[in-house]
């Protein structure tokens, strides 16, 4: 998988007379080794790095105590490691890019995610060479998913939507928040995934809440439930969220369901490639104020290495370029979600879907639960 | 709570003529308000930033889809919205600064977090303000926790533990590490976490790695198990390691337990006001080496809002001074974990325990399972 994605970097970097890109993200990096090294995530300082250079070679930069992970990962890719303790990691690695004969040399880098001190020393370091910001052009080339990417983001979508489906049905009045989320938690692991992000339970009147986690908040009879995780293997997510009631719905709740059904039935027939983005967003908007209902920002995202990815079913993204739209491409993989956090009767209501773009038109990769109807709690008890 | 951290920022700013400090990280930002803005984390470009002045008034900054539950967080301090996709944030924080009187201010931001990208925008935008780090001063306050941070972390290093204790009680030979991963996760939520991080379940061979999730591998009879997680309430983590054996305890496993249980009341012994970091390391480490094991960078380290904080017990992290030592003072709160992840017979070994520096000594935090002798799965079946 990865020797596609190398060579796709080195393609970018011939069109733009780049020497080399240098994924210093948690999302780039696994983009570019197909691994997530286990504790940058989680402690920013423990930088990893993986540079690519024009010809498609790739050398890892990583932190001492993650170094045989990484090995065990990449046994053949040269590494260089920094000491924690004893080591400026800027100096290391500005060392390393050196003796890649990178001195002198027009190096894309993450300017967006690598904090200011560290770019100010490793420019210190090197003064000679030209740093510019990859961020762009590697969101870029991980818009289009190829083939194992998209396996992958199919399983992920089938293991939240079946976590969440379960987890549901395993509750009921009487039960908490907790008790959502732990079957939910569990579920998502024995269904295989590594890990999970965004565990949103929002039940009653905390489902107005756009993302809260789970609290001691006991189900009642007439509660709607917002529930949504992002499974994650190898760094990929798939986001699904789901609206069940607690015995029976509330007023207004279900006329308001199936129309954001409609909605979800209509953007599912509008993607496929060649469609504009603005167009589906703005379609949207004005099918929810048809019901009174307020406006959200983006009814949909592109979704892989990061829960957020361009394009966006909404307000462009692109800083200066307010009125800016981008177009629906095969092999993008989006997320979408039709919802309402304040319906002002006191619920919110989300859909949210996982959704491949084909050659002629979307393939719904979430499609484990039936949400025509709203999910009634605690079917499996 | 957030009363006297604030103030302990204003007598901070007051020591060395700073006009404001920004905490635009997660962990700051929770330092400073008691609240995690919930997507933060997860999207990094969703800058949420609080701004404490030297007259300990505080501001915030967030982006407009966490507005609603900012506010609700703190309904009666001053926020300024920037909107995800037509601002850009550092023009708007710009602004904001200067209508707080910033403009030619001192201003400390956390530049070890801040990406280089916006550090460039907002100088530009505010030519005449001076930045310098605000991340060793925050280190420092974070260093020392106040009573409402003690009682925190107290609650959360027994949900760590007994969630690791029953989860390993409940498994046994023919289980997977995802059963282990999903009666942990499960419990944790269910003991009242919020949330979790770095969950590792590494059994058998697997056992040897130092920070790896759950795998589809199945208990036999002989596996070590080490299991870790952190427990997270309002941005808080308490992080417990356990290591079990799988029926009975493969060859060299008990001696060598029975070695690290010893550290393990040594360094608790030894943690008391006035202490050097460096002794109780090197103490540590001389102790290792009588039973052939490797040493580690370090045995312990703080804890609180970040994983890892100041100090360490342990090669000091001090860039430039590899032989600085720091000093054990009252209300530092230690993550301590004698380990050895590769002891050669195949299998690593793990405790890892929460402790508090109290007036004349130690107290263990993590007290809820008996370490003394390596646990046995399965006891509760």
């Amino acid at each position: 998988m990865q020797t596609e994605i190398v060579a796709r970097q080195a393609r970018a970097m011939g069109e733009r007379g780049l020497d080399a890109i240098i994924s210093c993200s948690p999302e780039n990096f696994a983009y570019a080794t197909g691994f997530v090294v286990p504790s940058q995530p989680l402690i920013r300082h423990r930088h990893a790095m993986c540079i690519v250079t024009a010809d498609g070679a790739t050398a890892l930069f990583g932190v001492d105590m993650e170094q045989s992970t990484m090995r065990r990962q990449q046994p053949d890719v040269p590494i260089r490691i920094w000491a924690e303790f004893s080591d400026d990691p800027m100096l290391v690695l500005a060392d390393q890019l050196k003796d890649l004969g990178l001195e002198r040399a027009n190096i894309a880098i993450e300017l967006d995610y690598l904090p200011a001190i560290d770019f100010m020393r490793l420019t210190q370091a090197l003064p000679d060479a030209t740093f510019s910001a990859a961020e762009d052009i590697l969101a870029r080339l991980r818009q289009l998913k190829i083939p194992e990417e998209i396996d992958l983001l199919r399983r992920l979508s089938r293991i939240s939507d079946k976590a969440i489906h379960d987890a549901l049905a395993a509750v009921d009045e009487g039960d908490s928040e907790m008790d959502i989320a732990g079957h939910l938690t569990r579920n998502v692991f024995s269904l295989g995934a590594e890990h999970f992000k965004l565990l949103i339970v929002a039940t009653g009147e905390r489902s107005v809440l756009p993302n809260v986690g789970p609290s001691e908040r006991i189900l009642r009879r007439g509660d709607v439930c917002r529930v949504e995780i992002f499974s994650v293997i190898s760094g990929y997510h798939a986001g699904v969220c789901r609206t069940a009631v607690v015995g029976e719905a509330p007023r207004h709740a279900e006329p308001i369901w199936a129309h954001l059904v409609e909605c979800k039935y209509e953007i599912m027939e509008k993607v496929k490639p060649g469609a504009s983005c603005r167009e589906i967003y703005d379609s949207f908007i004005t099918k929810l104020s048809k019901m009174d209902l307020p406006p959200i920002s983006f009814v949909g995202h592109g979704i892989g290495l990061h829960l957020h990815e361009n394009p966006y079913l909404g307000l462009a993204p692109v800083l200066g370029q307010p009125g800016a739209d981008a177009e629906i491409e095969e092999n993008m993989v989006l997320g979408f979600e039709p919802l309402c956090y304040d319906t002002g009767h006191g619920f919110g209501m989300q859909n949210k879907e996982m959704l491949l773009v084909t050659a002629d038109g979307s393939e719904l990769l979430s499609d484990y639960s039936n949400t025509d109807k709203l999910i009634v709690c605690g079917s499996a008890r």
